[in-house]
Order: C-alpha cells, then sequence, then structure tokens
C-alpha cells in the first residue's frame, strides 16, 4: 500500500505532469446544455452563422458535445509552461487559525500578471485566431481582468487587440488600462463613437457612463464590420469552460499525487469560467459515476442567478445582438447593485453549469458581501496572498465549512478556487475598512419585474 | 557523465532542497565592511548602543563577520513555504525574440502579495521582535513595498506595526496604504505630530509633502520612545542581506540541480538588499576561489552611487539620527530627481557591496530611466510579467548582455533578479507611453557639491 506522504505547502506539478488535452464535460452529460439560438429567429445557431462572429476552431469547440478530450495545441502548452502549473496550496496557516480538523487546499490562479485565471482562455482563444489568419479580436471588459488578459495572449502572437471597456471603469481604473496598454492593446471608453451603436447610445444617453452590455454590443459590431477580425469572450461560453479545465485538470493531478480525495469543492461563480474549469474532472467522475463530490457555486448576493434566477433562454448582452442562451438568469436588463466583485456582476450564468445545477449537480449560495471581505481579509493575513474581491466568495463559504468541520470534528478535506488577487481592488476593500460598504440584495418584486421581461421562449 | 537534462521553463525547488541556514558572506571576505559609527562620538557602535534601535538577535547578526552560515529558524523558514520557493525562470521566450545564443534566467521574487523579495528580511525581523517579547516595531516606507512586507510579516506573528510614510506617497499611492491596513498596520503620513521631530519639521516647512530621511528619524524616535518597540530597517544593512542570501542560495541550487553554471549575474541596487542577496553565494565561491563569475550591479543614473559616488561613512539619513556607515554614497541630503523606481533613489549602498565593489569583486552599471522603462515593455509582452521598475534595471542590461552575446555568438549563461512586480507603479508605466518620463541626469558639479558636505571621518 502507498504510504501517506507528507504534504508540502504547495504542490506544483513537474512540467511533463501539465495537462495535454482539455477535457469537456459536455461529452459525459445526460442533459446536454441547451443550443444558443438565433436571436432573430429563435432557430439554433449554426456553425455558420457564429463563424461571422467567432473564429473557426472555437465554434468547433462551442458546439461540441460529444468529444470528452481535445488536445492542447503545443504553442499554447509552450505558453501555459510561462505562468503554470498554478500551485495547489494547502492552507495550514488558515486551519491552524481557523482549529478545524478540516483539511484546506485553494488552487491559486493569481500568480500572473493578469492576476486571474482568465489567461487560460484568452491564450487559447489568441492562438485559434492567429491560426486562422486573422488580424486581431475585440472584446469587451469591465473591471479589466479579462482584458488584461487577452492584452497579454494577443501580445504573444502578435495579434491586434481592441478592448472596449466601460467608460466608469476606463475613468475610475486607470491603472488597468494602462496595463493593457503596457501590452500594446487599444482601449477605448465604452460607448464610443467607433461603432453604430456606441453613437446611438451617446446620442440618446449624453454623459452616460457605459455598461457592460453596451461594451459587448460595440465589441461584436466592430469585429463583424472590420474583415480580419473577430469577438473572443472570456466567460460564459462551453469553449471557455472546456480551456478553464486545464484549472480542475492540474488540481486533480496534484490532489491524485498525494492520493488526496476531496469531500467539497468550492468556486466562485459570475459567468461560470473558473468554476465551470475547477470542478470540471470531478463533475466528469460524478456524471460517470465514479466518485462524488459536493460541489458549490458561490455568488453575490446582490446577483444572484442561482439561487434567485430563472432557468430561461435570455440574451447575453443587453443590446440583444447575441445569441439567446438557456441559463439560470436574472434578465438581461437586470443591473446588479455596486458589488464590487466586478467580475461576479453578470446576469445569467454558464449553459453547462446551469443545466448541470438544474440536474442537481451541485449545490449554489449567495453571500453577502461584507461578509466576503470579512473572510478576504481573514484569509490575507494568515495565508499572506490578498485575494481578489471575486475569489474572496469562494474563501466566504470554504471557511464557513470549516467551522462547520470543527463543531462536528469531521476532517472533511475542502478544495476551493482562488481565482485571483485584489491589487485593483483597493478602493474596494477601503470601503470596507471605513464601513462604507453597502449590503443590498434585490428585493423579491426587483426580480420578478426583471424576470417578467425575459423572451418567451419554448 | 552526466547528460544534460532538458531545462524547464521554470524551476522549482522541492520544499526539503530549500536552504536552512542563511549564507553570510561577510564571512569569506578578506576585507570586512567597515562598522557603523555613533553618530556623535564616532566610534564603533556596541552591541547595546545598537540594542536600544534594534532587536537582540539582530545585533549579533548586524555585527556577525565570522559565521558563514546562521540556522533560519523554523517559524521562519514555515513562512518562507507559504510564498517560497521563488521559481528560477528560463526566460525562453525573451531569448528567441532577442535572436540571441545566450541562455537567460531570472530569479522572480514577485510572487507575493508585498510584490517584492522585502518579504524574505521582513518576516525574519518580525520573527525576532516577537522572539523578544516585544510589542511591535516601526518603519518608514517611501514607495511602499517594504511597509506593505512588513505589516504582513507583523500581521503573522501578530505584532503591532506602526508605518511612516512619507506624506506625498501616502497621498499618492493610497492602495499602497490601504494593502498596509488589510494587514492590520497603522500608516502615518510623515512629517506627523506623533514625534519631535515631525513637529518640528512641520513647524519649520509648513505643507511639505515629506521625504524618506524625514519618515526614518520619525520612525526611529517613535521606537526608542515607545517600551517595547523597535526600529526595523529593509536594506542596506548586514542583517538584511543576510536575509536575503535566501534568494542567491535558492537561484545556486536550483542551477546546480540542473548542473548551469552562469557567466554573469545581474541585479538592481539601491540599497542593495536584493543584488546582495542574490549574489551571495556566488560571491562565496569567487571570494573563496573555487569560481568565477561577473557580477553586474544596476543602479539608475539618476541616482548613481556606485559609479559617481564616493566611498565614505555618511549618515543613513538626513535627520542624521541613525548611524554612520561607510559605504558608496552620494551623501545624505542628496535628493535624487523623480525616478519611478522609487526603491533606488537611496543615496547610499550597503557597506557590504560597497566593500566588495571597492575590492574590484563587482562591476556597476547606471542605466537612464526610460531604456529602462523600454525594456521593461519588451519583457513585459514576451514573458507574461509586468516587471517593478526596480526589477527593469536589471532587465535593461540582462538584455544588453544578451545582445551583446548575439554579435559576438557566445552562448553565454546569464542570470537577473527580478524582483518583484509594477502592478502599483503604472503612474510611471503611464509617463513612458505619454512620452512624459524625463531623464535627468545630475551634473558632476551638483554631485560636487554633496559630496564636499560628506562628515569628515578618518
Amino acid at each position: 500500500m502507498a504510504q501517506e506522504k507528507k504534504i508540502p505547502y504547495k504542490i506544483y506539478l513537474e512540467e511533463s505532469e501539465m495537462p495535454k488535452k482539455w477535457y469537456n464535460v459536455r461529452a459525459d452529460m445526460k442533459n446536454k446544455p441547451a443550443p444558443l439560438l438565433n436571436p432573430g429567429t429563435h432557430q439554433p445557431m449554426t456553425a455558420e452563422e457564429l463563424g461571422g462572429v467567432f473564429c473557426e476552431e472555437l465554434v468547433a469547440q462551442e458546439l461540441d458535445n460529444d468529444n470528452a478530450y481535445i488536445d492542447i495545441p503545443q504553442e499554447i502548452q509552450s505558453f501555459y509552461k510561462m505562468y503554470r502549473p498554478a500551485p495547489l496550496v494547502r492552507a495550514y496557516c488558515l486551519e491552524e487559525k481557523l482549529g478545524t480538523p478540516a483539511k484546506i487546499y485553494y488552487k491559486f490562479e493569481g500568480n500572473n500578471t493578469s492576476g486571474s485565471h482568465k489567461l487560460n482562455s484568452a491564450i487559447a482563444q489568441a492562438y485559434y485566431a492567429k491560426k486562422q489568419g486573422l488580424k486581431g479580436v475585440t472584446t469587451e471588459t469591465g473591471a479589466g481582468q479579462w482584458g488584461t488578459a487577452l492584452s497579454m495572449a494577443c501580445s504573444y502572437f502578435d495579434l491586434d487587440c481592441k478592448v472596449y471597456m466601460v467608460k466608469v471603469s476606463y475613468e475610475q481604473k486607470p491603472f488597468r488600462r494602462e496595463v493593457m496598454r503596457v501590452y500594446g492593446a487599444s482601449v477605448t471608453p465604452s460607448p464610443s463613437m467607433n461603432t453604430e451603436i456606441g453613437k446611438k447610445i451617446n446620442a440618446e444617453h449624453p454623459g452616460t457612463t457605459g455598461s457592460l452590455g453596451c461594451a459587448i454590443s460595440e465589441a461584436v459590431e466592430d469585429a463583424v464590420k472590420n474583415p480580419g477580425y473577430r469577438y473572443v469572450l472570456g466567460s460564459v461560453l462551453n469553449q471557455v469552460l472546456l480551456h478553464q479545465s486545464v484549472i480542475g485538470l492540474e488540481t486533480k493531478a496534484a490532489l491524485d499525487k498525494y492520493n488526496i480525495k476531496p469531500d467539497i469543492i468550492i468556486g466562485c461563480a459570475g459567468g461560470g469560467s473558473n468554476l465551470g474549469g475547477l470542478i470540471a474532472p470531478f463533475m466528469g467522475e460524478k456524471l460517470r459515476g465514479e466518485a462524488d463530490y459536493r460541489i458549490i457555486a458561490v455568488e453575490p448576493a446582490s446577483c444572484p442567478s442561482f439561487t434567485r434566477g430563472k432557468f430561461a433562454y435570455d440574451f447575453a448582452d443587453t443590446g440583444m445582438v447575441c445569441p439567446l442562451a438557456k441559463m439560470y438568469t436574472l434578465g438581461s436588463d437586470f443591473i446588479p447593485s455596486a458589488n464590487h466583485a466586478g467580475g461576479l456582476r453578470y446576469h445569467g450564468m454558464s449553459p453547462v453549469l446551469s443545466q448541470l445545477y438544474d440536474d442537481g449537480l451541485m449545490e449554489a449560495v449567495s453571500v453577502k458581501q461584507t461578509d466576503v471581505f470579512e473572510a478576504a481579509e481573514q484569509f490575507a493575513r494568515v495565508e499572506g496572498i490578498l485575494p481578489a474581491p471575486e475569489s474572496s466568495h469562494a474563501i466566504r463559504v470554504a471557511i464557513d465549512e470549516a467551522l462547520k468541520c470543527k463543531e462536528t470534528g469531521e476532517e472533511k478535506t475542502i478544495v476551493f478556487g482562488l481565482t485571483g488577487t485584489g491589487y485593483f481592488d483597493m478602493v474596494a476593500y477601503e470601503k470596507f475598512h471605513e464601513g462604507k460598504m453597502d449590503d443590498y440584495i434585490p428585493t423579491d418584486e426587483e426580480l420578478a419585474e426583471y424576470a417578467a421581461k425575459l423572451p418567451q421562449i419554448d
């Protein structure tokens, strides 16, 4: 029998142990995620239709519900080696501080300049754009993590990168903008005068500070109108979850190396890219009946798509130019209150995760903002890392579960995703310190009002 | 014969391979660094005198010119395991971009929340303060890296941490200040009304935005006047170089693991803590005649203590309350122009490095600010990591040396220290992008004027 090895503080895989294929959880799902629909005809989007907006190989990945493993191209593997493997960290200091018998691990994705896991998919999407001979890509960014990741990826492959940044973020987060410029991206505050939709919105709402929905619409229009460009998106899509499976595959390989079997797997969920990637291989085992895990999605109480949304077809953007997706949603014009976890302020949720949640294969909880920052600070003080507000949602629930173990005496093994660092989120920490952070939660009436506006599709 | 192993992108040591002792290069120096002098009597500072300001065990380390190896206490080893080993990265992408036959490696110290190598000494100094039963420590910070590192270390050992932050930085860098508050430090803009010297300076210069020299004086006064407090410093001192030897020891262990022998070792130099740490074991071999290396210190042209300073006794602070140190110096009231590498804007240089440089055991070059940022951006775009302006001085010279190899066809192995990340330096990057960065270099006349004011000590 294998002896139990002493677990180091950080488990790093060898390069030779890093994943060479992404894992496509859809292949093992009995109930597949519902197809994207054409917003005009309400018919399933064809590869040809999607090809006008997205790169060809990414369209193929988007539509592929059958192949469980997809080769990671050599060029992407090389890039991954620059900043991966991400460490799986044993939170010895946090365990000691909590006095819990639970064993806590976190997969830390923040050790790269984009500051989050977003780079895992950005590099893949840039690679396929380059391979297709495109000149460049367009995208939108809110808080800036995704735009930064894409800028880095495009810089590596010498692709043009046009980022539409929500105007309020562009003005309030000049540092994020500047990081993108270091990587050669052009960053345009949205709404801009570059696009028809931007001009229209500027005319109708003079002085508007923009929205993510508007920025998406501008980026899509820019891509569709300019030959040699395609649009790329950092979350929600099936292809993004596929690329992010590298998180879960590395996590599982690291755990397997030390014969560790997790009981609970926890991730924050906005559009779902981190959570979907982290849980992929574990969910695969669960779907195939090989193992069982508690899987918990954590979302902000201010934007509770899983816990209080509807499972229905909805628009991915407020401009309604994108395909319709069947997902847990609060309605495409739901405007979350100013939660500082910008990456979690999305009205919908990945169709893959939505289906899995609807099938009872995972749980979801929502947490209040101030409780999240309290956990973030507690974590920072003992584990050293200053976590992103998004990631801190998972920390909150990991701590809560570890404290339950303290009560019951159970030695559960908890794994959570630490998606990124909070270096560009200090305004939020400052508000927290000064007691100026609110905990607004939408009322049932508000949510019902948005839900009533969902498109009616069978 | 050992076969040449394929070198991975990143070499991580196993926990069991991490250093268990610091290396004290002074033990192998034929010409020892000159002792610190009492500013009043000009006699060598005794352990007793130093003990009023510094912790006891740190005083012992400061004065120890004999013991080559000093055990790293178990508690510090545990903390090191949270964020170390730091990876030794093979810069494959940079090499390819430059088209050089040189092999380039960098030791990356930025993967922790303080964003730099400063944490290596901060945790040691906090540990000894805790062990001595102190309530807390005081320090100053300019750009904020050291203050952040010390806050993290004090939080870990539950020590009070009082940081005097130069007022202009306090106001212009609220994010750094806020990170320190996450870790529970009290951050006071200097000059403050907490100390006699602060009150005096505020009275004499109403509206002053402070200086590092003033902040040091305030921190020292606060420590000396408050029972249970000592003052700690993040660079220059022998003890700090000792702690930072962990950088070089890990680097050497990683290189040895793959039978790599460097030809050139490059580090940026402000007070000298990073450079002194990186080169320590290599310099040891050189001093013992076991190996030879080219060792290059890189400093800003705006603050050229090695290349244009005097090797003489000088004050460590402008307030002249600290002991006198024999070092390469520009004069304690030299005010460098606004170079954005805040960590390199110190008038003096570590006495250990000063002696080694004077003995011809290392070289020094100075580089212009805009050339540094050009190298920083080039590096960021191919290696992914956004470097700190300080670290980018080393990048500049590493690239220059690699380009020389391209001309000569030599396959030299270059190792440089990448001390930290630039996430809090985006204002500087912005100035660079907008062509607003100056390259001021002090004139000979200016430097002579400051040099004339050096204290006259034989």
